[in-house]
């Protein structure tokens, strides 16, 4: 009856998700810019030649919303998740440019219990988007939780409780 | 002639600035949602409150748009801004439900100057965003590139130097 795959259980420290790729116009980089980061390098091609990056440049929240899009489309829906409490060392590499081939790729880098909610665990992984010139764009280490195939039991969570600080 | 206010001299740790408010509808978390994070409790009421939010609410990306908007159009657009190469310690606290009202404030927690351009410098900054409840629902540390009203001085560039790991 589920259409769930994957659940914590099945989200394996090591593992690498290939999580395809998007291309990004002038015309939404500007939709984007106009709605929530005005900018003149995002939002005219001649203020952009004249910036830092050297052409018009996608705002880093529209790379963030754009490797969220592949992460939901290839891997979340088919997935027990619940959604993400935050994330790490978000850095945006290079410029993002119209007409950019945008590939995500996962790693998961750690995966743990969660001692409040027995029916959920939390994984960390790395986000990784590169260009179709194979330039790193963006990375960051976010949080997701994942609903539990099956709940924890009073031997992990007391597993847990020990490798936690006291107090 | 500039309409510049703020320099990266300007800027100084410890300053607080209070950015504005927005308000985000239904309509809007939807439209966000259906582009770049279409999860059922983003896109819908009756998903929403079958989820552990218990309403429709906002992806955490469109959080961090409009505090990106709030920035740019009550900051930014007065500062020798040069973009930013990432962010750390993101925290999303609380969910966003329609009709809250998101106010963003910015403290700047430390500065630097640039070594590899005497023209700019770097500012790290807390940024924080509360609901009318005063509930917090965004948390960050910012990396602000901006430029400088003067070169960085030799002298500034060798104690600067002089801090930093050899290698």
């Amino acid at each position: 009856m589920s259409r769930i795959k994957y659940y914590w259980e099945d989200l394996a420290p090591g593992s690498v998700r290939e999580l395809g790729a998007v291309t990004v116009s002038a015309e939404e980089i500007k939709d984007f810019a106009e709605q929530f980061d005005p900018q003149p390098f995002h939002l005219d091609e001649a203020a952009g030649r004249r910036s830092i990056f050297g052409n018009l440049c996608a705002s880093g929240w529209h790379t963030c919303a754009l490797a969220m899009k592949l992460t939901v489309e290839n891997f979340l829906t088919e997935s027990s998740s619940m959604g993400s409490p935050g994330l790490e060392n978000l850095r945006w590499l290079k410029p993002v440019y119209p007409g950019d081939t945008l590939h995500l790729r996962h790693t998961i880098l750690e995966s743990r219990p969660l001692r409040t909610r027995t029916d959920t665990g939390l994984v960390r992984s790395s986000w990784e988007m590169s260009n179709q010139n194979g330039e790193k764009v963006l990375q960051m280490e976010g949080y997701g939780m994942f609903g539990r195939r099956n709940p924890a039991t009073a031997a992990e969570i007391a597993q847990l409780e020990a490798t936690l600080p006291k107090g």
